[in-house]
Parts: C-alpha cells; sequence; structure tokens
C-alpha cells in the first residue's frame, strides 16, 4: 500500500487528513502515533515531521506534513479519483476555494483552537478550563461565524455551490465545538448551522467522527 | 490593466503580494487603501474582503483574498510567466514547497505576529511595547527557528535547493523584525542568517521593502 498516515483518530489535524482521504475513496494505512507515550517526539517521528507533530503522510519516498499541506497534495495528485475537493477544471473556483481554506487558517482557526484547548486538553492535563480565555475567543469566533453566515445566504459552501476543501478544514474542530456549551455560537447562526449539519453528516467525515472521542470519558 | 491590487505598501500582507507579483514579472495597478482613514472598513472595500482587511485582488471579475491564498493564485495561473515559485513541473518538490508554506502559516507566523504587533502597532496605538508578550513569542519562535536552522543545513531553501513561495512568504515579518533588538534570533543561527541575507536581496523584495517604512519616523 503506497499511503501510510501517522497520527491518531482523536487527534483534529489527523481527522482533517482522514476526511480528505476518505472523500477522495483513496486506501491507506493509518499507523498509530501514540502522543501520550510522547511517541511523536522520538526521533524515528521526528525523521517524518521535524516539528514533532502529527499527522505526517508517506507516499513512497515522500513525506508531507502539516495537515493543510497533507489535504492540499492529495487533493491534487488525486484530482481524477473521488470527489473533486479543490475544482480543478474552474480556475475561479479552484481560487474561491484557496480563499476560503485560508481563511478557515488564518480567521476561523485562531479563534477556535484555544476554545477546543480549554474544553478538551487543559482539563487531560489537570486544569479546569480559562472561561476568560474562553470568552474572548467565542467573541472572535461569533465575529468570523457572522461573515460565515453572509456569505452562506448567498452561496451553500463556503466557496460557492459546491463542497470543497474549504469546508472540509473545519470539521474536526467545529466537532468538538459542537459538543460544548460554546456549540450556540453555530447554532444561532441559521445558515452556519444548516451548512454545519450539512457537512458534518457527509459519509467521509462519519465514519471519521467515530474515531474522535477526545477528552470523553 | 487586468490585475489591480489593493492594499498599501508597508502592509505586511500586501508586500507578501507584491513580492510575489515582482518575481512573477506581472503588470498590475497597486490601489492603495488607506487604513489610517478606516477604508477598509467601508462597503467598498468589504464587498472586495468580508473580513475588512487588506490586500485584496481583482483579476477582471475575479476577486481574491487572504495574501496567502492571492500568491498561491498569481502563482498558479502564472506558472509560466517569470520565477517558478511552485515547481509545478515535479510533483514532490511542489509537495514540498506546500508542506514548507504551511509551516510559515501554522508555525512561523503565530510567533513572529504578536512580536511585530508589539515593536511596531502598539506604539502606534499609544501603548509601549509589551517585553512579556515579546519574550514569550521570541521564545516559541527560536524553536521554529532551531528546526529551520537544522533544515538550511542540508537544502539551501526551506523546501529544497530551490527558492519558493515557502520562502517568500516569510519576508514581510521577517523583514520588520530585522530592525528591531529581536533580530539576534535570526542572527544567532548562521544557516538561517544566511538564508534570510539570500532571500531579502532578490531584486523583486528589494523593490517592495523600498515601500515598507511601517512605523517609522
Ligand atoms: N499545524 C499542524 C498542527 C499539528 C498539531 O498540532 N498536532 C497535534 C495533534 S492534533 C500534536 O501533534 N500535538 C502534539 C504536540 O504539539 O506536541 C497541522 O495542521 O498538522
Ligand atoms: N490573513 C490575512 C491578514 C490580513 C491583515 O491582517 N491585513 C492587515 C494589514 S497587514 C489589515 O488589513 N489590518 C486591518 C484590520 O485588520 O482591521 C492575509 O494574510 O491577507
Amino acid at each position: 500500500m503506497a499511503l501510510k498516515l501517522y497520527g491518531a483518530p482523536m487527534s483534529t489535524c489527523t481527522s482533517r487528513v482522514l476526511t480528505c482521504l476518505h472523500e477522495k475513496d483513496l486506501d491507506f494505512e493509518l499507523v498509530l502515533v501514540d502522543l501520550f507515550a510522547g511517541e511523536h517526539k522520538q526521533p524515528p517521528f521526528l525523521a517524518k515531521n521535524p516539528f514533532g507533530q502529527i499527522p505526517a503522510l508517506e507516499d513512497d519516498d515522500l513525506t508531507v506534513f502539516e495537515s493543510r499541506a497533507i489535504t492540499s497534495y492529495v487533493a491534487e495528485k488525486f484530482k481524477e479519483t473521488g470527489y473533486d475537493l479543490t475544482r480543478h477544471q474552474n480556475i475561479k473556483e479552484a481560487a474561491l476555494v484557496k480563499v476560503w481554506t485560508e481563511v478557515e487558517s488564518q480567521q476561523f482557526h485562531p479563534a477556535i483552537a484555544p476554545i477546543i484547548f480549554q474544553f478538551f486538553v487543559a482539563p487531560l492535563q489537570g486544569n479546569s478550563p480559562d472561561q476568560t480565555i474562553i470568552d474572548a475567543n467565542l467573541e472572535k469566533l461569533g465575529k468570523v461565524l457572522d461573515i460565515y453566515e453572509a456569505k452562506l445566504t448567498s452561496t451553500k459552501y463556503l466557496a460557492g455551490d459546491f463542497y470543497s476543501l474549504a469546508d472540509l478544514h473545519h470539521l474536526p474542530y467545529a466537532y468538538y465545538l459542537m459538543k460544548t456549551p460554546a456549540a450556540s455560537v453555530v447554532n444561532e447562526r441559521p445558515h452556519v448551522k444548516a451548512w454545519w449539519e450539512d457537512i458534518s453528516t457527509r459519509p467521509a467525515f462519519k465514519k471519521v467522527a467515530e474515531g474522535m472521542n477526545f477528552g470523553e470519558k
């Protein structure tokens, strides 16, 4: 088998890549990296990703890391396989996929990541969630989602009337968010809520979500 | 003229795109957006980028925003023009360009952005730079640059022995950093320093740097 993904199913960044691999109908092997045992900071994994973070993808002798670089590589290399995530046949639509993929990375992610950290990671480290950090970032996230709400009144998905990598990249963090009281930031915005319900029930993601039980008892 | 870039020469994100346009030898018109007058929060600009941030690029009837989406769009649409920033003829090299472009976005940028904010933006807002924030982020940045130092001992540029979009994306923030006492974080690492001296003296960036006098008297 050519594709090997190093990661863990509960990890948001691994899930992002897993969802992409399923959308593309690709065969791959998932090689578990044990974060609790610190395997990601040991030389064998550091040789794949010097930043010591999952996931990393091996495609024969090529190693790719950073979840968004992996999905973009997979979507492009296998553009004729499975679902078309990048609209590669239409340069304008492809450009809008890039725009909203960057919006996830630069606007959505910096706001949602600290919220997920407080709700799920802090407790594992023996701390209770810091409500001040949660509130400050919820306010930031709400402003981002106000813009999504406006956009989603005119197009069904972020980049246009087609599901794309731009939507997909949101799934893992939003999935964990929806398990917390902060889910209201999505539920209070009808178009964002409908978009979330649509993208989170695609078969590719439903398969991945089964493994996402981070921090749950 | 087909390409219109809305932005300001002193803005880091505008400079990232300007550098790319020069590397690609493209004709374009720079349309100034006056941040101090709040022009980026007015309806005409919000119609181009609903997040109200510069830059935005118009290519006939297509509008692209988010600096890294713009450079990626330009590099791909004009792949046969000027310098090849994405190694589009070699899928493995192209994948490594994607990886290190994401490293800039996810590892380098979150560490350097607060430092530049404290040194250059805080004073404009009547605050003195917060040394605690600077120090915490310098420590983060140092760890990222340790990994760059190791990488740059084996290849001349981040993605390999070729200058690419991955290197280019670092230029604007690093340029401002090098004007502060925090420049030592680069100068103390010989391979990072040599890389910086190389990439910052390319003609395309030297032209852009002339307009980057943010916060200077
Ligand atoms: N920007 C990276 C982030 C990767 C990341 O943060 N991975 C987490 C798991 S979701 C990890 O390995 N954490 C352990 C650590 O950072 O030490 C990506 O998108 O792949
Ligand atoms: N992620 C965006 C960031 C754009 C950005 O922060 N632009 C700044 C100027 S460098 C801006 O417009 N600031 C005004 C504001 O955010 O209100 C990009 O890369 O284009």
